[in-house]
């Protein structure tokens, strides 16, 4: 078999067969197949697209360069959950200990921040000590014992994945749905969960802008997971402004642990309740209304925040975070805050920008060297729809170095404006999708 | 200025910037972007195209990577010609010093094999000590002296096409309209001719497959050009069977002095006159009939022999090749008679196969280092539609190493066929393009 046909073969609308596709991937992999030639299939495939069946091979291609867990041993239903990646989404943080504190347990492999998203490995690591960088023994270990383990996806599952995206990145091949749904699915049929919940961001804070291509994506995972025998769900979120209040890894945590106490702010607080309660759902759970008041309850009765004090304890963190967040986690020593320029409603131009922003004080990377400052980040005081006076206080910048600051209040200001009409509201969760 | 951006804006059907063609070759050219960035764009020109501003934006970006010569020291006109490759076309041997026998200057800057298709340098090299590396002096030199050179394009001409080139050809991107036009322009334009009669080759042996695919690849280069102020002009002619009787590099040689003194295959001669006829009308010649004459004339008393004989001498060739090819150039040791397996007509199939019959009897290379055996190649003694008896011989092998010949006889048979029906008989010229 030679690549060189397999490409030729896609740029001429060719569908490949399992066989090509097997070949095309386990080589690269094994760098037996140059970058440059991966790049030219990768761009016919961005432009002449990939069958359902073809998307499918692929995804088995890149399960089969790595290994697979094998969680039948733990007992009870495992499900994970994926969220396409926003502006200020740490829901992770909250949903993996609450899911587990109603029953079901929760294998979770994340990911770390990409782009203008944060990612849920950052966050995590921002408390002292944790370890996210888990075997595969302790990994299961920690499910057997306390129900829930987030680590981070390490090389030995679908490594084909890593190095895929990786050439995407930097080749204008991300944007492609067949590629996007093949990768994550890689990642989490590898895993050994029994069903997937999906969060599929829709808007300028996502990957898809809209709600009809968030659902053709979502729509392709379903069937990949079917496909493989796995239960999947996906909702459509609204990821046109930043959700939560808080941008930035040690904040994200502090908002985190807020939520399960109890508070927090409301859009996040109803995401975490929509997904945890899907993820029950496909356990097998049936009475929603309790469902829901469980969920409920756990979030305020201090159950989910102490599976959370369990699961920072296993993984080797400071739990001292969950009393006293503020005093553990990384802090700042510069912040300025950001006020309206004239009196009208707030809305967000572009969310990206946020995040971008938020990075720019040192929350995310600009290349993959990068260190992450846990302490800086973002915390919006207003969101879409709020009114606010001239000068009014909008957001608030934490950071430690302040050479990036100035950039950063430019790209805010080009992700959040003050407009004279009050925008309309957004639902948050715009479709579901179930199979 | 971002490469990313530049090949997610081609991705996305984007016309690009003179600027941004400009930065991407200049930066590829100086290693400044990588192969598998490149290798994406180059994917995504295939396939959702260039404007013809675009393609000669390209083109200038790729002559301006390197040096152009200036003839215009050089008195009368200079006129060059370039095919677009095929099997046992080596009329360039023939035509170069015919023109430059009938008072035209002919700067001719030459290829190698490249896939199936031979090279003039090649084949030239296979004279003993023959220099087809000539720095600028010589070549000028040359050409003021005898008004002929011919020499191998030097990494100093457009040195992005080298090394684009090199990319496309393992990334399944050869072939497209675009590239293949700027990358042949690139070169000719910079070597400072005044005009270029273009030999593009339609059929199975040749690049284009078709009439209408050569004739767009011809208007496209002619318009290129015209945009850079060079008068040029097309034939389309049949590469659906081997122009005249040789396929290899010594016996390429012999049969080009065999034209030479009047003799030799009909199609071959035929096709030298017409391309001949067109560079001395692009030089500003008027009377067709009077020319034709001189041409058909300078083939048969010598005078285009002796200019031959000459060029053989100034680029320190043995020139005793002119007297006594079949002595002074490289042989073959082996030989065998391929014969028909049946009675009935000839006809090809492939033609390809039959310049890869001919590379694996040691003629032509499969990877850039393999050493190119001059002897070695085949000889045809019937052509499309002559009749044979069974058994009847219908070709020769030559050869010096015998590892490859049953593969080589394998492949020869794909390309040529005896069949019940006498196939019908193909023009030579089938189209002609006058901008």
């Amino acid at each position: 078999m030679n690549i060189s046909d397999i490409i030729r073969k896609k740029r001429a609308f060719g569908k490949l067969t399992k066989e090509e596709i097997k070949y095309a991937v386990s080589s690269f992999t094994a760098g037996k197949i140059a970058d440059y030639q991966m790049a030219a299939l990768l761009m016919a495939i961005c432009l002449n697209g990939l069958t359902f069946e073809e998307t499918c091979e692929l995804t088995r291609a890149m399960v089969d360069t790595g290994a697979t867990l094998d969680l039948s041993s733990i007992a009870g239903k495992k499900i994970d959950k994926h969220s396409t990646g926003g502006v200020g989404d740490g829901t992770s943080l909250v949903i993996a200990p609450l899911v587990a504190s109603a029953g079901v347990v929760v294998p979770m492999m994340a990911g770390r921040g990409l782009e203008h998203t944060g990612g849920t490995i950052d966050k995590l690591e921002s408390i002292p000590n944790f370890k996210t960088a888990l075997n595969k023994d302790e990994f299961m270990g920690n499910l057997r014992k306390i129900g829930v383990a987030i680590c981070g996806q390490t090389n030995e599952i679908a490594p084909a994945d890593d190095k895929m995206y990786a050439l995407r990145d930097v080749t204008g091949t991300v944007d492609s749905i067949p590629l996007i749904a093949s990768s994550i699915m890689s990642k989490k049929l590898a895993e050994g969960s029994d069903g997937l919940v999906l969060d599929v961001k829709a808007g300028s804070g996502g990957f898809s802008k809209c709600v009809p291509d968030a659902k053709k994506l979502a729509r392709e995972m379903i069937k990949i997971a079917e496909s493989f025998g796995k239960k999947a769900v996906a909702i459509i979120t609204d990821m046109s402004q930043p959700l939560g209040n808080a941008v930035g890894n040690s904040l994200e945590v502090i908002q985190a642990i807020e939520v399960m106490k109890g508070k927090g702010p409301e859009d996040f607080r109803q995401l975490v309740i929509a997904l945890s309660l899907r993820m029950l759902i496909l356990a097998g759970e049936k009475d929603i209304p309790r469902l829901r008041q469980t969920l409920e309850d756990n979030l305020s009765n201090g159950k989910a925040l102490g599976k959370f004090r369990e699961m920072v304890e296993c993984q080797h963190g400071d739990a001292r975070v969950v009393d006293n967040p503020e005093k553990i986690l990384p802090g700042s020593s510069g912040r300025i805050e950001l006020r309206a320029p004239r009196k009208g409603f707030v809305d967000f131009a572009d969310t990206r920008n946020i995040g971008i922003a938020a990075n720019l004080l040192g929350a995310g990377r600009f290349v993959k060297e990068d260190k992450i400052d846990f302490g800086s980040g973002i915390k919006l005081s207003k969101k879409r729809g709020d009114y606010v006076e001239e000068d009014e206080p909008v957001a608030t910048f934490y950071f430690n170095n302040d050479s990036k600051v100035k950039e950063a209040e430019l790209r805010f200001w080009e992700g959040m404006k003050v407009v004279d009409r009050k925008p309309k509201r957004q639902t948050l969760i715009l479709a579901e999708i179930w199979k």
